[in-house]
């Protein structure tokens, strides 16, 4: 039982808010604990809805990045250089999970590695350190054909283990790209997705026309599978380009069938653009993507510097549109997990962060260690610091 | 005079180096003072090639921005704010500058605003902090024609008082988007120079063939007046579209006249490909532009962090990439404005970086406070902090 007193819930006006089994009450529950906020931001816990917490090299040497410049030579060093390295999906998922809560994160999906190489050891390991961390953040975990399906024979029913195992959503990847069958990786996707019960989300780097043409094939099987809602896109990169009267009508029909769209705006790629997408009515999260891996050195797994990245790259400057680059880092991932009591109103799950600034996008541009963060009432970061010390 | 034990210059092997009278020396001063640099990595000091110092807003209540889309309005909205703000170009300058050298930078290429509005207030301020800074920071002043030049009668004579007064660079802008007088302009900026004896430096936002039209006069021009060496195109957009082929002879101009490109990589305009300037010869800086200002929110002066985005914006993830990306905010900048002495070789002037991370790229990703700061052999900055607090 917790109050945080002098608190400005969005940037609003300062009050008191109460917490009581773990999620927000009317009134100060008896013996509560005050905690004073001193005036800060509260806001609901940042959402990191697209990461890969198998295969960050977090707490490992540097790895002297040497990867030619395909697609394809970062997943074949990849599957390989994991090996060599030793790579264990339980400590890195952990390490870099602890990373996520201390800058704010209460929720993670993640995709996790499946193929016939290392089989299931990644769904593995990201399970046990969900169940390790299930106090600080959820984890919810995406069964992810890295490097590829369809060409890999084998690979469709490790994904259909995964899935058997625990995992909760049928990853995918670029159908013609990676695949080079569009029609037989995403019948697989959808079939996988019917005997499971269980959502898609599909990674979708192609660009132009071929994207197009693998994005109408995604909406076509959405609506054959009744699978409204439980389909995301992610990257969509071709939204950021191709024919503006094309976009629009792809846009719509997402839209029209509840598809998301998660991007991770990434400076060097096109991107989707975001206030397009919510003049659509399209439900959009964001994510970290890779931190600091066999594909590139960035990434910190920070959510309030994402929401920068995403204001940068779609050139938001206006204060309310640096609030709509920071509700796609909060409220749209949420939405697109379909988190329950997700918020800061009387019955929402406590799931909270104290930010610095004045405003929520004084709070974006200064990304400031975060004063403090709950989970479901509980502290879990206090000035930067999970309360949980890394492995 | 001093020695700084264990140090390891551009990250090589862990070594002491000895400063005497403001310069790195051969052999340990008598008397010299030891600090151990705990094996940390030093590089020469950042450079910040391209900043706006007179109207940050830094320091003062947040700004909530409601300015409309085009270049126009904020360039109006700014001009007219400045005064409802009451913004002083002396204590924003200071302001800026001293959160510069806390993140490491050691010298600033400033363009400060010049209209018939402000008149020479922003020059004047900025000349006063640079006088008042000159122990931790080299301060150099573009005379910038931010409202145009042509089009508001009084500005060429502005511009050439303040070159008089002490500004150290001719500026100029967009000369077809701004100014809709790419000759007039142009000949202006020329004539300016020769008058003063001064180096140009170009913001150059027009894209595509318009863009292109306007590098093709200012390479003209540079060559028209013998200023080989002395000439600099800021953003360079237009570097980043247009046909390929076209970049390719433009970018071979620029080497000949061996005119300099300045690019903030910024994630939502098209940028110059760093890698091919580097392979075409041309010199490369960096700068953060804008910072908290009524443009954006976004910035915060660390050059360390603007070769992350130098890197994350081309797409660099080879160490051997990054580590050009933190070429151009160091050794790049410092060639650009024909700093002497730059580096760490013996004689050169002790200004220098203590950085986090095991290698060179490791210290662009990571980004973490810089442990020490040197300006000419004194510490002007410690554990993120300038040693000289901000008015
Ligand atoms: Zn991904
Ligand atoms: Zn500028």
């Amino acid at each position: 039982m917790k109050t945080l007193k002098n608190c400005r819930p969005m940037g609003g006006p300062a009050t008191d808010l109460h917490i009581a089994d773990g999620v927000f009450v009317e009134t100060s529950p008896d013996g509560a604990e005050t905690i004073d906020c001193g005036g800060r931001i509260l806001i609901p816990g940042l959402v990191e809805a697209h990461t890969h917490l198998d295969k960050s090299l977090l707490g490992m040497p540097w790895y002297r990045n040497e990867v030619g410049p395909r697609l394809i030579d970062k997943i074949t060093n990849e599957r390989e250089v994991k090996v060599s390295l030793g790579l264990d999906p339980q400590v890195q998922s952990e390490r870099q999970a602890i990373l996520s809560v201390s800058h704010g994160t209460t929720q993670i999906r993640s995709h996790v590695d499946v193929d016939t190489h290392h089989g299931l050891a990644g769904i593995e390991g990201v399970m046990e350190t969900r169940d390790k961390l299930k106090d600080i953040v959820d984890i919810e975990i995406v069964a992810f054909p890295q490097s590829s399906m369809m060409p890999r024979p084998g690979t469709v029913e490790m994904m259909d283990q995964a899935l058997a195992l625990g995992a909760d959503i049928v990853g995918g990847i670029d159908p013609c790209g990676i695949e080079r069958d569009p029609k037989g990786h995403l019948d697989a996707v959808f079939m996988l997705a019917e005997k499971h019960g269980k959502p898609v989300d599909i990674h979708l780097h192609e660009r132009d026309a071929l994207g197009g043409f693998s994005m109408e094939e995604i909406i076509a099987r959405t609506r054959a599978h009744g699978m409204q809602g439980k389909v995301t896109i992610s990257h969509a990169f071709c939204l950021g380009m191709m024919d503006r009267a094309y976009v629009a009508d792809l846009q719509a029909q997402l839209a029209e069938n509840r598809i998301h769209i998660i991007t991770t705006a990434p400076a060097s790629a096109p991107v989707p653009a975001v206030k397009e997408l919510k003049a659509a009515g399209i439900l959009t999260g964001s994510g970290s993507d890779g931190i600091r891996d066999t594909w590139g050195p960035y990434g910190n797994a920070d959510m309030l510097e994402r929401a920068m990245f995403i204001g940068q790259r779609n050139n938001l400057r206006r204060d309310d549109e640096v609030e709509l680059a920071l509700d796609i880092c909060t409220y749209g991932g949420a939405a697109i997990m379909e988190t329950e009591g997700y918020g800061l109103r009387i019955g929402d799950r406590a799931d909270a962060v104290l930010v610095e600034g004045e405003t929520l996008a004084e709070a974006v541009a200064l990304r400031a260690p975060r004063k403090m963060v709950l989970k479901a009432g509980a502290v879990t970061a206090r000035d930067g610091a999970c309360v949980v010390a890394a492995p």
